[in-house]
């Protein structure tokens, strides 16, 4: 299973639009997510640790999670959001090696959430505060009654083939030797066929076709879709484009095989990464 | 093809970045997409029409759409966004009934882009004002230097199967016996195939599984990304959300086939719509 799915919430999105219902789930029973800002919270036993509503400031904003079991579950927006939010952070990848893929999960769609209304408290149409609304799955403008709903952004995670080797880049600024799939946002106006065949033209010059769907995952830094796709080039011959990559090389399936396993010519992306899941998809097509 | 992908423009994201390079392009040989807010501007032969820089007002913010045949293309934003930007209205049908795939691919790009920039002249982060930048395809807080990213919503649409049948919804407002497939915006922390799980039970009560991808279209009212998947159920028992839905119903193959060639007991979705490429595609399985 990928990580980052699999929570065992159940979301009860028909009860976040019924304040009644929603103000029924904030009582005793009700379960608040222990975060540090955007970090969480762990027991002793490394597993996420929970507190109660008593554990937020009076005029917190809490978001609905869901349910746990029948337990209302609620995590407090932070002060700030991620100032760098496009990148994990060391601190929070060791946090993530402890949970279990249920906690990792429940973690990661309630820190892109959170993080979400923390850098959306104005309205992007007049400039007007925002207050949370539906359980926080909304946001509506104090001033132009605009609403606003949490973001997920596309982006297409790629693996193109030729000849039986694979493309794979490193990223400007990546240690030596660490290699994975390329990747970029899904623009408006594309498919997401569109958006792999775009995105691998422009950063290594290959015309790729036969794109095909392999798997998706949620990457909550800051909210992306990740979705997992493979495609055929013509030809490999590469025109590396060096604002966002520093090489690109083409690999055949035993080197990727000994990367994974740790032995090979590259350092192979971590197992939480829906690359490190496509090139094992791949190693053993 | 699907409506709305197959534009002929080559984004050349990489010149976006340069302001040099952007800066060349608006030149004579540039092009402007005629526009009335967000209506297309038509010829008389029905295609889109194209002006000059020289049509934009003097303080306009230009939208870098991309190179066609090598001259450079943009669009202007209009002074207001889509006040119901979650639906189509019936005038851009007309329009849109008239254009070629090609330029409805470039309209509705272009559409989606202008839209974003005209309902997001503030920074969500701080209130500030916020400037065009990179051609388009950002928008920086003159308050914070917050940056900002033009805005793709994943939506996930589903078919699903139980022996043989097709469920199919009619929403709240519908005209009696327009039918279509079940959709819902993939949520943080949700892969595609959870969010299809979760959509079709919270709106049919219904369990699916063993989900697969068929297609993707972007969508431009907004600005969604549809990804359509089919889905197998255990179960043909509803309990349909009414907050959502007038009814649900299971169709035969028959029926769907039928109400396709406009001879059933339903009236299938526009063939704009990814929707009446997914039953067609289950029609022809």
């Amino acid at each position: 299973m990928l990580a980052f799915t699999g929570s065992r919430l159940d979301r009860a999105d028909n009860d976040r639009a019924d304040p009644e219902r929603l103000a029924g789930y904030m009582n005793w029973r009700a379960r608040l997510l222990a975060l540090d800002g955007l970090m969480p919270g762990m027991d002793q036993a490394g597993a996420l640790a929970w507190g109660t509503l008593a554990d937020a400031p009076e005029d917190a904003e809490l978001v609905f999670l869901g349910l746990d079991g029948g337990k209302p579950c609620f995590a407090c927006v932070p002060a700030a959001g991620d100032a760098a939010p496009r990148l994990a952070n060391p601190a929070v990848w060791q946090a993530m090696a402890s949970l279990t893929p249920d906690d990792l999960a429940i973690y990661g769609g309630a820190r892109s959430i959170v993080d979400w209304h923390a850098r959306h408290r104005f309205c992007a149409q007049c400039g007007g505060t925002t207050r949370i609304a539906k359980g926080g799955w909304q946001r509506e403008c104090n001033q132009c009654a605009a609403s606003h709903f949490p973001r997920t952004d596309p982006v297409a995670i790629m693996l193109v083939e030729y000849d039986g080797r694979l493309m794979l880049g490193r990223g400007k600024g990546w240690p030596e030797g660490r290699f994975s799939a390329l990747a970029g946002f899904v623009e408006p106006g594309e498919s997401i066929e569109e958006g792999v065949a775009r995105e691998v033209l422009e950063e290594s010059g290959v015309k790729v076709r036969d794109v095909t769907y392999i798997a998706s995952q949620p990457w909550p830094f800051p909210s992306q879709l990740m979705i997992g796709c493979h495609g055929y080039a013509d030809d490999d011959a590469l025109v590396v484009d060096e604002t966002e990559l520093a090489e690109i090389r083409w690999f055949t399936r035993e080197e990727v095989a000994a990367s994974l396993a740790g032995d090979g010519p590259f350092a192979a992306p971590p197992a939480q990464a829906i690359a490190h899941h496509l090139l094992t998809w791949w190693r053993d097509r």
